[in-house]
């Protein structure tokens, strides 16, 4: 083992108590209840750079939750790096559904359960670590690095480009890797080439001025949550895929290399559907149009609908209002603008009379992403994940959206690839999320060599 | 006046302040967490019976909350009448849209405003408080006179029938008459001669056994938000109506005297409108067409919908269920049971593959209720009211549902008939619910009198 190596197999005790103390903190993004516990992650961030030996480290204001910035610059004459990730997390509810305390890190089976464990507080502490060990071990890194830790991209960024514009000089680097992502299978390495992109809504339908009587009403006031359900109904077809016109204005045929990727993954539906609880619906047949369907197509999500009586047993009510909250996945070509008004004329096309229509928008939103195939850190990547785990990782397409891609492209010029050692089995977004502790050590490690490999390579 | 009336007009100010404190009591039945508020409201009107003269009187068990039994029996030989009346009240959500708290009753321009006033604490104090008033003023009651106030009215009246068979000895009676039930318009004495029945229940569609990343996920998993729409939306045709078949099994063509009665009211479709604030549907053209509706025709109508991300923002997420509150109004002939088996038996048939199903049922619901247009109190209660307001009042049928007529009918034998004093315009299962202060009075003194006029004709 290289000093480094060394180093971060010796602190491994460690490095885990600290994922655990940055997983105590509750950086939920979306929920202004949340606030202090972004102020928490976004100094607890600040202060392990700092310890790490990274200088100029800044709380970046942004207009909303500050970014953390910092940088080593071990040479001006090496090439750059920065590294992308972000302290926040998902929020927490089912409450319920969670074995241990979402905030309240807990260690079984070889794993870390907590909310943000995986996305993505475990991965993005691994490159500071590494930097770390570089310093301690070896007295410097091999490469310039630098550092970006956002807090609002599980609230979809909104603050993100304007913040790549404002200090854009400070970020100045010869490539970006990203923290955030994840491997596809526990069982496959994997480089992540492309991703959809995202745009979030809300519909909201309103009927009367005031709650009424469903007995004394009932059949002559309109039902917002009746017309609110006529109208989502109308969103998608028999098959699934979204009807609107439109829709998929701008886009172009699926990327034949990434239909190939599919078909040699040989992906299992029937594993899929045992995997998510659920019978495998009509429309899709195999795995292969199941991936089709996840990777190169877009979809509208609903992900929360609301509207009258919640509480429990029953109320004689006709609520005011009914709401919808939406996400759309975007694939190469959908602009997040169009998309919403698409949509947004769909719905108000099929209004009833007796009805207003609200589209609340959340955010700018973000276009699909893809990577330069053949960009040559990308190889370096791939071989030293060849190398740790035995065999070539399989390039993949994701459904989930990393914004950030295509932003670093637009506002620094750079390119942009991930490495990231959270798996995409580990209910990141769902109730008892949990990070692989092997994965966390596997992590190290990689980062470690694919920071020497690249000084090597540019 | 006579000595009541004078008794009556002397102690307005105390009817009032007794009327407040009922108020003051949050007894929502249909939620657990006014429990306490359940208790202490049955104790009001229990202690409440004790003071105005009544003996005998309890709690009686029912297997839910409490109904509260009293009597005053004058003489054996004279006519016994059972008051009925339910001192539960509709949740008071949303808070935030009452301009006083709903459980501080507020009095201005003349009104009460609380959460129950007008349904049902006011109109069920009136005959309370004028066999009290009799009592006290002319050292009897001219007849003997029964109480019954339940606590479950309006969860559905879960266990009235059950106590009806339990109790009928005690409650044995000549004819009831509910305190419950309203004037259909401020501006128009009216007697309800028919009522539509209801059942409730709430349905729910589970897809993938965990939530999940929409994005990873999303267009391969299951959506119980997507399903529940379409499901939902098949519920009703274009013309608004239920569209399920045998949902009208079992009935017959409306009553000609209700369509007269509708044709002779002259029904402003348009003020209807503007009074609940908001545009006309087009499905209904007319007044007439709207009344029929309200009145004569079957409706499901969804109080509640709640599935995945409840909170501020947005949250990618794909929840595991959704699930919607329905309530449907019954005509004559439409059986609960039936109802709730046509209606689950066209959603499972509807049901993509994917999803699971629940339908979950709220109490046993009711029958559509009618009264005998020949029963001699009715004209009793009609000459009364035409005596105290200068014009005949109109026999109207109303939306919503009275189940205690039928089940009288089925328990006790006797006929049951309105004689309430609330205002179908009063807000009751919505924000700032009044009682009008005139009418409160106006109540005393029509009760005073009726009970008199019973007296002497039956």
């Amino acid at each position: 083992m290289s000093g480094v190596e060394t180093y971060l197999d010796e602190h491994f005790g460690a490095a885990l108590e600290d994922l655990k103390a940055f997983c105590r903190i509750p950086s939920v993004s979306t929920d202004p209840a949340h606030a202090d516990g972004i102020t928490k992650a976004a100094a607890f961030v600040a202060e392990r750079l700092a310890r790490a030996g990274f200088t100029n480290v800044e709380q970046l204001a942004t207009g909303g939750h500050p970014a953390v910035f910092g940088e080593i610059i071990t040479d001006p004459k090496l090439p750059t790096f920065l590294v992308y990730g972000h302290y926040d997390v998902q929020p927490p509810d089912p409450f319920d559904k969670w074995k241990t305390p979402p905030f309240e890190p807990d260690e079984r089976d070889g794993r870390l359960y907590a909310r943000g464990v995986s996305d993505d507080k475990g991965p993005l502490l691994i490159p500071i670590l590494v930097a770390e060990a570089y310093v301690r071990a070896e007295g410097r890194l091999p490469v310039n690095l630098k550092v970006l830790i956002e807090g609002e991209e599980e609230s979809g960024s909104p603050h993100f480009e304007g913040t790549l514009q404002t200090y854009r000089d400070r970020l100045g680097c010869d490539l970006v890797i990203s923290a955030d992502g994840a491997m596809w299978r526990p069982d496959r390495p994997s480089m992540t080439v492309a991703s959809r992109g995202l745009v979030a809504f809300e519909v909201t339908v309103t009927g009367a001025s005031k709650d009424l009587h469903s007995g004394r009403h009932g059949g002559s006031a309109p039902n917002p949550i009746s017309a609110l359900s006529k109208l989502i109904a109308s969103l998608h077809g028999e098959d699934g895929r979204v009807a609107i016109e439109g829709y998929l204005d701008g886009t172009s045929p699926p990327d034949a290399r990434i239909i190939a990727a599919i078909e040699a993954a040989d992906f299992d539906a029937n594993a899929y559907y045992r995997e998510i609880g659920s019978p495998k619906p009509d429309p899709i047949e195999t795995g292969r149009e199941l991936l089709i369907r996840q990777w190169l197509e877009p979809t509208l999500e609903f992900n929360g609908i609301s509207g009258g009586y919640q509480g429990k047993g029953t109320k004689t009510v006709i609520p005011t209002t009914a709401s919808v909250k939406i996400t759309c996945r975007l694939i190469v070509g959908q602009k997040p603008d169009h998309v919403v008004d698409v949509v947004t004329r769909h719905l108000e096309a099929r209004l009833p009379a007796g009805f207003a229509l609200d589209v609340h928008r959340h955010g700018p939103g973000s276009e699909a992403f893809f990577i330069d195939p053949d960009l040559p850190a990308l190889k370096v990547a791939e071989e030293v994940l060849g190398e740790l785990l035995g065999q070539p990782p399989l390039r993949v397409a994701m459904g989930a959206t990393i914004p950030i891609g295509a932003s670093f492209r637009k506002h620094l010029g750079t390119e942009a690839f991930f490495f990231s050692f959270s798996t995409s089995d580990e209910d990141y977004h769902a109730p008892n999320e949990f990070f692989r502790l092997a994965n966390f050590r596997l992590g190290l490690t990689a980062w470690a060599k694919l920071l020497r490999r690249l000084a090597e390579a540019m």
